[in-house]
């Protein structure tokens, strides 16, 4: 369905442009930082995909049938946050104002928070295309199952939308996503390319040159080009992509110019990353439809008047005694893509009432997956799991995860290209592939940042809970993905196998000796090494039941020693001390206080249980052994549980074929440490320092 | 130049190729693991390559001329060190028969060792094509300043050959730095595609179903296509690309069939990564021109007989009482590869000598440029460095990059698109560009896994010196590249910038956290984190004097304290202590023990400095400062040092806005820890444990 503008339509559209130019100007000149060169290039871009596109309501922001739309260019996060002030999310001027301080909703790059209509965090360029094509996949997913296979009712029909940049482009994992894409045919996917042909460091002649559109159409996109000086083009090509159903991705090229509206800075790389200045945003205001706005607050001629007008808007920018300027008719002209938002999320409810009504069945099953608990019996498999004979934990994660995906429908994942390996594959289900996504197995292929970057994207809506799985060593490939999936605190399980030297033939490339300690360091993230079939079974229970947030199992590659196995208890007190995340797991009989503690993770837990035979037998010596299936939670557990288990005077001899490489310097207890226990936040520096106590004075009185 | 080959020499070339084939599936059969797929079906592929296209000379496997071949599916080295067997260097038989054992030559992935002819280590996927577009760039550079520009001398023209298979293509690696490839027109590279359709986890049309030859044409590639049967095809496209000079990088897509030669498993997934088995061994060796060289050790009744064939087979592998069949004919056919590469290094040595005769400037900066020792006049300078104001480390340090780019012509290297933000840029020198390589910094792009694979290429032959750069926060995109620069020692320097929370406004994706810690775990590299004008330049004088593997400066985005600067002293000493690691960089007059110590590095010696002003100031104590600005170092100065530093009994504060989360665990002197100190080998897992030290009985003997 296409859409005829006229002219007044698109002067409104104009006019909203310059309202969201004039925003992202004032608060980034405020901030004294930011990113101005996006919001002002495709300004008017966003109006048209939230006026037109876009199937939101703010009033629901977590309505499932939403469109998404994802700024994968995410340092130009005043566009989206003067759209969501405009669509009636809960963004006030006041908001954009605190753009970038101490605990503003609007942080310098956009950090999930869907109820504000964030749908993920972005920044580190390609992430959000990427998370969309996970959002895709689980709109295909989900309408696989839920929607009548007549058509007849569609509970689940959203198109996913993603802005991106060259820099997003350039990323090796938007070429990994798209690659992905392209084969599974995501329909429900449009990207719009923001081809400004700058980067930070000057024009794209420099170093990015290659035909982007064939790039996708070799990937098996839709590919169609526009140009932002032609609104009615733009608007009918979206529309056009939005409706296309050829079971291909699709993507809009279009032409922008970074900067637009300035007078010497348009155009130009200066632009990208830095507030414009006085000079251009008074010569915005003089040549724009935002001019206006400026002479009813202030008089045609005080706006007339360069030089007053500079000084009206350092007043404004740096004494900040202004607000931002309200433009009611950019709220009103916005206001009827709300509406028709809002209008569609009533008919989508009518829907879901007539499928109540006619089709009861249907309706519980599509209820009752959006409405779920843990399931008890589940809990109880688990928490009783046993192995009847000795075997490696990748073997052992691979029937618990089936186990768990049997019960647990939101289950879905898969590996790059290891299945045979990591064993992370829900048996019996086909891999999803185009125009059938019955399946709940991904084929991410060898693509472990995007695989990291999609389960995120599945994970975000807070429905599905996926699984990604690879090599341990592998890790390294999908780091930026794991680190935002702790940053967002997403329900995504990474599944590691291979866990250190013991993968012997393959040699240092394939054996992770960094890793274990590198992933601990991640704020958020919990790091389960589990050592027997038991820690394995709790490692997954613990996830699905308890955790809110991303966690990563480390299996092995090889079979554990006897000694691992047939460990008895109760199973309730058993995993009570597992979730302190370490507890005696042995001790020489009649021990009061043993004689040495030896202590180890997954792998060389077996190493320090044979270890403890040896000097009980040939010592005559008392042994303690404490399994340690997740450092992050005992570390968490405080002093007294670790005099518990370790009592004081009783040497501890830790094992871990894991580097400790610098770190290692402070294994003493007469240093005490001032560092960071969390990822960092958005503000001013200074502020930043003064709230994670990084000054001299928070230092002073640390030590004091 | 074309080369038509004559029914003999196909049936030769087939006969080498199924001699690559039993090398092959009988070490794997021996080592019991290893990846006999691409062995077996690039067989042919490798004898035209090292017969008919390479320029080598196994007695000078250094010369810098030489042409590269770089095996990006690192997986399928018993290929590579075949043919390295059947050119003459020194890989003997029995090294390949010790494949994957401790301490072989023959590791289960290639490791780098220029010396036995292998150019880099693979096993990633995607990190040897992107080394291999190092090597093109550095060919390029070197050949702008060394040739003639009239053609009439050829010192620098060498071709670099990469094998990559789907895994390689489907890494989000190769796309970046294929771009880049495209866009710097290296037509002195030729990629070749074992398009075999098959991948660990089955059929790519599971997963990968792209154009891949058409994407490659989007990045300014040249394509070709061809297929193994094909042998005359193969070769003369081969040779038609090698020697195709139109401003494009080239790739020849073969089609394959993976573990060719072989009855059942040939062309599926199960012959991808483990041994053949004894009955395709058996079918192999009964059906191939192999089948002579058997019937000559064994008789043709015992060949002929399956049974018997595979106690035969059995015994060779299992017991490994005879070696592997020596089959003189093959290296008689590859020696005139050999020769015909012996005779180009001769003319080669000629051209020098010409050149030293008729134009001895020319020869001697051509000489100087590949013999140079570290200038003095630099170190006196770095060692006496001094700025005259207040200044945040990363400006600092791109000044001192050009003062030591200045007087060492080997570095050269660029940034992500951050010039401007980590100011690692060579001032006054243009962006390299197609056909226009006199520049000696490299735009590239936001590409950063590209960058630090490309920067490992570029350091591969120990000429040039590589510098590469982004924000901190975005080690993770390269990590996996850093840590091969630190398994292979390279000499590359990583410049990170905006080193913690410091970055502020831009939050927390931007705020690099975990990443100081994670990149002090990587075995073989050392970070440095310089906490004012004299640590700066010292960091780079132990970089370009004294190191001979990589490192990472890590610099402030902030201007750091005014107490940080016009520091005192001889600068020998302070360069002695420098190198320790951590010196004591402050402490109260006239002190004989500190009341207290406080430590950081970078950033956070100016807190440290600040809060003992506050100390001294308050509480009247005795204070001591301790700049550690390379942790690693300081570790390993060992013990007495440390004491020396802090005193016991002397509480010590260390402050890094930095995660120690986990690890801090094991901050207790009560612990002794049984770790990994270096990355892996390639050996069976039981005797790499035995090798570090994680089997029970060395952990007791620890212990005792």
């Amino acid at each position: 369905m296409d859409l005829k503008l006229n002219d007044t339509d698109i002067h409104k559209i104009k006019k909203v442009g310059d309202y969201i130019r004039i925003l992202s100007l004032e608060s980034i000149e405020r901030a004294k930082s930011g990113h101005p060169g996006l919001p002002l290039g495709c300004a008017e871009l966003g109006v048209l995909i939230y006026r037109y596109l876009l199937k939101f309501s703010p009033t629901h922001p977590q309505w499932i049938n939403r469109d998404r739309f994802i700024l994968s260019a995410g340092h130009g996060s005043m566009l989206l946050y003067s759209l969501l002030h405009l669509t009636q999310y809960p963004i006030s001027l006041e908001d954009l104002a605190q753009f970038r301080q101490l605990g503003s909703k609007t942080a310098g790059h956009p950090e999930y928070d869907i109820p504000l209509g964030i749908e993920t965090t972005t920044g580190p360029l390609g992430q959000g295309f990427t998370n969309a094509v996970g959002c895709a996949i689980e709109g295909k997913f989900l309408a696989t199952r839920f929607n009548k296979k007549d058509n007849s009712a569609s509970l689940l029909d959203y198109t996913v939308f993603t802005l991106m940049g060259d820099g997003c482009n350039m990323e090796g994992i938007s070429y990994e996503a798209g690659s992905l894409a392209g084969h599974l045919g995501l329909d429900n996917l449009v990207a719009i390319y923001d081809s400004n042909n700058i980067s930070i460091d000057g024009k794209m002649d420099i170093t990015f040159t290659e035909d982007v559109g064939k790039r996708y159409e070799a990937m098996g996109w839709h590919v169609e080009h526009t140009d932002i000086q032609h609104i009615q083009d733009v608007l009918s090509k979206l529309l056009l992509l939005k409706e296309m159903k050829q079971g291909k991705p699709k993507l809009l090229i279009v032409k922008t110019t970074i900067g637009e509206g300035l007078k010497s800075k348009k155009g130009t790389p200066d632009i990208h990353g830095a507030p414009a200045g006085l000079d251009e945003i008074a010569y915005f205001i003089q040549n724009s439809t935002i001019r206006e706005l400026f002479e009813n607050a202030y008089g045609k001629e005080a706006i007339a008047d360069t030089d007053g007008l500079k000084s009206i808007i350092e007043k404004r920018v740096k004494e900040k005694k202004e607000g931002l300027l309200e433009f009611p008719e950019a709220l009103q002209f916005m206001k009827e893509g709300v509406e028709a938002g809002n209008r569609a999320y009533d008919e989508w409810v009518k829907i879901t009432e007539d499928l109540k009504k006619n089709s009861h069945q249907d309706y519980e099953e599509f209820h009752t997956f959006f409405n779920t608990e843990f399931p008890s019996t589940l809990r109880q498999e688990l928490l009783n799991y046993k192995e009847s004979k000795v075997d490696a934990t990748r073997n052992i994660s691979g029937k618990i995860l089936n186990l768990c995906a049997g019960k647990i429908p939101h289950i879905v994942g898969g590996c790059a290209d290891l299945k045979g390996s990591t064993k992370a594959e829900i048996k019996g289900s086909p891999y999803m592939k185009r125009d059938d996504f019955s399946g709940r197995n991904i084929a991410f292929g060898v693509r472990e940042h995007a695989m990291g970057a999609i389960g995120n994207g599945l994970a975000l809506n807070r429905t599905l809970i996926p699984f990604t799985s690879t090599f341990f060593t592998f890790f390294d490939y999908m780091k930026p993905a794991v680190r935002l999936a702790a940053l967002m605190k997403l329900r995504h399980l990474f599944i590691f196998t291979h866990d250190s030297i013991y993968v012997g033939e393959d040699g240092p490339t394939h054996q992770p000796i960094e890793h274990l300690n590198a992933m601990r360091l991640i704020p958020g993230l919990y790091t389960f090494r589990p050592a027997n079939d038991i820690e394995t079974a709790f490692t997954y229970l613990y996830f699905l039941e308890e955790m809110n947030g991303p966690a990563a199992i480390i299996n092995t590659r090889q079979t554990l020693s006897e000694s691992m196995f047939n460990h008895a208890g109760d199973r309730e007190e058993m995993y009570t001390a597992f979730k302190k995340g370490g507890y005696i797991f042995y001790e020489t009989q009649s021990t009061v206080k043993p004689d040495i503690i030896l202590c180890g993770s997954g792998s060389e837990l077996s190493t320090a249980m044979e270890a403890a035979r040896l000097i009980e037998e040939r010592d005559k010596k008392s042994v303690r052994v404490v399994s340690i299936p997740c450092l992050e939670l005992l570390n968490e557990k405080g002093d007294e549980y670790r005099r518990e288990l370790f009592p004081e005077g009783v040497r501890v001899i830790m094992i871990e074929a894991a580097s400790y490489r610098g770190v290692e310097f402070f294994n003493s207890s007469q240093v005490t440490m001032v560092k960071m226990d969390r990822f960092g936040l958005s503000a001013p520096d200074k502020k930043v320092c003064e709230y994670f106590g990084f000054t001299p004075e928070a230092v002073y009185q640390k030590i004091k």
